[in-house]
């Protein structure tokens, strides 16, 4: 009997992981061991339903294809694995007579490949799990950072650097610019480089701070002031002193999680209506983690390799693990992976440390020497005539 | 006495401008026959204020950075010259021995440029005025499309199928994408794209034709329960049935034009509270005229291209022009630049035709015949598993 390996896709999709699918699908074939590759359709509800893509065949170009396929190739969803819905995952494992499974996810996702984990431990199934990080939100433990992060941080940081140039060119209004990252500020805060790359004025707010809106407001006509344009830079899920959104669209994910939005339009309302200074708010939304032409090249290459290395584990004996990335910043930055436990995965955030928040509204280098490496080269240096 | 000139940026920036600053610099530096080379610090207000950036002496590689750095390198603005300016647009002409005048921007500055042009010969200056044409909007007549369209058009069409690509993984929502243009549909007409590189179903809502909002919503849902994914791309200037935009921001630019917004968002709580599908709007706004990393390098050849000749034409004596662009699109396309009054383009608008709008919410082929050469090669091809 062959092996076979069931690769889903968890959660909201990145820029790059279909490059992780493709490390896997690579990996599974140069091993010469894998008998069929099936990937789940829409994720969790693919497994549940036996619908699955059998992607033994599929040409080697096409693969090659999800290096630059943003978004979730072979479909992902929100639902949720729960207790009842285990019998139904065993009779998918064992009718596909699965012998690798893989989910590619964060958080939630990492819940389920460890409850599917010890699921089939228990029984008595032959089967390696292997999660696969995955999260633009970066908020996962005992990994440097997550796949997808880098680009939508190299995404941040270019866009509000060109929104600056914008915004320092043709000053005739604050431009808010809104940032995904509902309780982690780690994309938004790769926006303030925009400060390093133009001369414009940046003012950038994160989750982890609570956001005193008369303080905001005061620095915005101060900074406003000096002319050299502003942009204001925030995370969707900014709240303020109460502890509440500052906006958020009364609607209500699939995991429970109220989706925060509106915040950009709230700020820049604010700005008009009590400075009496223009404003614009500008909210790219999923863009910011699908783009391509914005992807780092690190975090694709990186992307790859956890969905090769989860493989290569599987294929010799592992379960029950996540693949973690570790990495060395100095003299120059290399990144290599490692195994962690599941357990210790599922159930835990890595938050924005709150020392890189410097007065509220700007970002410490700390968190350059962090994420820098990990946007990849190459980063814009403009012409500075004015 | 030497030939000085003066260069001056208007209206919104585009992701190419500096190239056509780029070009027009370059060119003079070339002839040899230019003494100063001045640029106006924020466009008509630095000509008002005799404002000027000497460019004559700054390094050739930072005149080569221009060709990739959005916005107005030397400063833009919104104000509109007009009968009372012209005394202090003379001093400033007169004081800097300007003998070539450029003005690069869109409608309203080719009619400052026009006026410019009359004054200049009434007060018998001896000086070449032109105009170098830039629009994202791509509404100006007399020339085959617009530096600045292209690349915004491009930004449009990859970014509609990355927000289809992410809308169709993982279709828990209709994305509702709201695109730059207030009277023209050309850049939103791009999006439209996004149906031919992707399996998404594409709905593009035009200022061309008014909405019929209740039909809008009929159409949304229908596509959605093909259950392929759905996005709705908008110009965000479209109108109801009634002529007025479905939503706006309330406030009134420089120009004297109301500045429209929110109508993703408007749309997209439609699209919540009248038929109970999860929606959710996208602005990236300004993103759309500024992003290099998605530029067009035909747009960026071009608008290097109209700066050149712009310079080239006003040293062989021309004045009174705009440099236009001819293109050829058969066998392949080559584009070739020429002058064409500026009395004729200064208050002339080019409407998108309303004929490749189909059936309210498709794009014809025709525009994709016109449109395509101007975005580029190397449009994105993506794997497709599902």
């Amino acid at each position: 009997m062959g092996y076979n390996i069931l690769i889903a896709q968890g959660g909201g999709p990145t820029a790059v992981i279909n490059c992780s699918l493709q490390g896997a699908v690579e990996a599974a074939r140069a091993s010469g061991k894998v008998d069929k590759i099936y990937a789940a359709r829409f994720g969790a509800e693919g497994i549940l339903k036996g619908d699955l893509i059998d992607l033994t065949d599929v040409p080697a170009s096409t693969i090659a294809a999800l290096s630059h396929t943003p978004a979730s190739a072979i479909g992902s969803c929100r639902r949720k694995l729960g207790e009842a819905d285990y019998p139904t995952v065993l009779e998918t494992l064992r009718k596909y007579e699965i012998g690798g499974f893989f989910y590619n996810g964060g958080n939630d996702s990492m819940d389920t490949c460890n409850k599917v984990s010890a699921l089939a431990q228990r029984e008595g199934l032959d089967i390696n799990v292997i999660g696969i990080p995955k999260t633009m939100d970066n908020d996962l433990v005992l990994t440097d950072h997550c796949p997808g992060f880098g680009s939508a941080a190299r995404y941040a940081a270019i866009s509000a650097s060109e929104l600056a140039l914008d915004a320092s060119g043709l000053p005739i209004h604050v431009v808010v610019l809104e940032l995904m990252g509902r309780e982690a500020g780690w994309v938004t805060a790769a926006s303030a480089l925009a400060a390093k790359l133009t001369d414009c004025r940046v003012l950038t707010y994160l989750p982890e701070v609570p956001v005193d809106e008369e303080k905001m407001l005061q620095d915005i006509e101060r900074e406003y002031a000096k002319g050299l344009g502003l942009i204001v830079t925030v995370s969707e899920g900014i709240c303020g002193l109460d502890g509440k959104p500052l906006a958020d669209t009364g609607i209500v994910d699939g995991f429970g999680h109220t989706v925060p939005g509106g915040t950009a339009q709230h700020v820049s309302d604010n700005i008009i209506k009590k400075l009496g200074i223009k404003s614009r708010a500008e909210k790219p939304g999923l863009l910011g983690r699908a783009s391509i032409p914005y992807a780092s090249q690190v975090d694709r290459r990186e992307a790859y390799e956890v969905g090769e290395y989860a493989v290569n584990a599987a294929l010799r004996g592992e379960t029950g693990k996540m693949v973690a990335i570790e990495a060395v910043r100095e003299p120059e930055y290399v990144s290599s992976m490692s195994l962690v436990p599941l357990e210790k995965v599922a159930n835990a955030e890595k938050k924005f440390p709150v020392e890189w928040i410097v007065d509220t509204n700007k970002i410490s280098d700390k968190f350059f020497d962090y994420a820098l490496p990990l946007m990849g080269g190459g980063l814009p240096s403009y012409a500075k005539l004015r």
